[in-house]
C-alpha cells in the first residue's frame, strides 16, 4: 500500500490526495507538518532531500517527489490521464505552467501570508511580483476556460486537479476572483465532480492516517 | 513536419532543439525574437496565448507549450523517455523540479542579467532571492549527482536535458558551479551524448529555418 507524506494545508498535498480519493486508491497517510520543521529532520530529508511534501513511497523505500510527478503517475493509464498523445501532452504543457507561473505566485502568498507568522513583512520585496504574475498566470487560465470547460482532452483530467489545488484558495491570500467568471465555473466544475474531496482533511479518505 | 518556433538564446527554447536533434526528427525552425516583442504579436498570440517559446506545431494548427511537456512529447516511446512506470515518473520529478526550483531561479537570472539591458537595476529587489534558491536547486542535483550518473532511470534521458539548459550557462550569471564536483563532471557526460548540439545554433540542425 502506499505511503503518502502530506501536509493537510499545503495545495500541493492537497492534489494528491485529491487524486488518490478519486481513483479509490487505499493509502497510509502521514502528516509532516513543515511549519514544525518536521520535513527537515535527518529521517524525512534521507526519504526527500528537497525537504518538501508531498511524497508518495511507491515501492518500499522508493519515493516519489513533485506532486505533479505524483498525479501523472497515479493516474497513468485511468480516465483522468489523457490516453491521446497530444492530448496528454496538452494536460502536461498546463501541469508545468502550474508549477511555473501559478504555483509560485499563488501558492508562495498563500504560503507566506496566511501560514507563516510574519509572512508579509519577511517577503514584502516579492509579494508585488507575485500578485503581477499571479494575476497574469490567472487571466491566462481565464481566456483558456472562456472557450473549454477544462484544461486537456475536453474533460477532467490530473491538470484540472493541479491547478485546482492553489487556484480555489487565491481567495484567501488576496486574488480576487470576481474579475474571472470562467474560472469560477470551471472551480464550481471541479468541486462537483464524483469523488471530490475538499481540501479539509477526512480521515475517512486514507485507510489509516498516522 | 513539425514547426518549432524557438528563439536561439532561450533555455527552454535550447532543451527542445537538443531533444529534436537527438531524436533525428526534421523541423522547420521559426526564430522568434522575444526581445524585439516578436511573441507578442497578435500573430503569435493566437498560437500561443501566453506569449513564450519554445512553441511546437504538433499537428496542423495544433500547438504545445511549455519546454518540458514538448520533451515529453518529443520523447515519448524512444530510449530518452523512460518506459518503466516508476522510473518514468521519476523523471518526471526532475522536470516539475526544473520548472519549479532551477529555471524560475537560473533562468530569470541569465534573462535579466545577461539579455536584458537595465534587468539588474529593474529586478534588484529579486536578484538575492534568485541567487539563493538557485544555489539551493544546485545542491540538490550536486546530492543526487554524488550517486548517480543521471538523473532517472540510471541512463540519459529528458531529464538531463530539461536540467543542462540552463545549469549549463550558469556561470554567465553569477552562479559558481566550482563547489559542485559532480554536477560538472555531469555536465561533460551530457555534452559528450550522441548527437549533441550547442545552444549556438547550428542550421544544419533543421530541415528549414526562416
Amino acid at each position: 500500500m502506499f505511503t503518502l507524506y502530506s501536509m493537510q494545508r499545503s495545495g500541493n498535498s492537497y492534489k494528491t490526495r485529491l487524486a488518490l480519493a478519486q481513483l479509490g486508491i487505499p493509502y497510509r497517510l502521514v502528516e509532516i507538518d513543515i511549519l514544525k520543521g518536521e520535513s527537515h529532520t535527518p529521517e524525512f530529508l534521507a526519504k526527500n532531500p528537497s525537504g518538501q511534501v508531498p511524497l508518495l513511497e511507491v515501492a518500499p523505500a522508493r519515493y516519489l517527489a513533485e506532486s505533479n510527478a505524483i498525479l501523472c503517475y497515479l493516474a497513468g493509464g485511468t480516465p483522468l490521464a489523457p490516453a491521446d498523445r497530444i492530448e496528454h501532452a496538452g494536460a502536461l504543457q498546463w501541469m508545468f505552467f502550474e508549477q511555473h507561473s501559478l504555483e509560485p505566485n499563488l501558492g508562495a502568498a498563500y504560503f507566506w501570508l496566511t501560514l507563516v507568522k510574519g509572512g508579509r513583512e519577511l517577503q514584502s520585496h516579492a509579494i508585488e511580483d507575485w500578485m503581477e504574475e499571479g494575476y497574469r498566470a490567472l487571466g491566462l487560465m481565464e481566456k483558456h476556460l472562456a472557450l473549454h470547460d477544462y484544461f486537456a482532452a475536453d474533460r477532467y483530467t490530473i491538470a484540472d486537479i493541479a491547478l485546482y489545488a492553489y487556484t480555489h484558495i487565491g481567495h484567501q491570500c488576496g486574488f480576487d476572483l470576481a474579475q474571472f467568471p470562467a474560472l469560477r465555473a470551471w472551480l464550481a466544475r471541479v468541486a462537483a465532480q464524483p469523488g471530490h474531496v475538499t481540501m479539509e482533511f477526512n480521515p475517512a479518505e486514507a485507510v489509516a492516517a498516522v
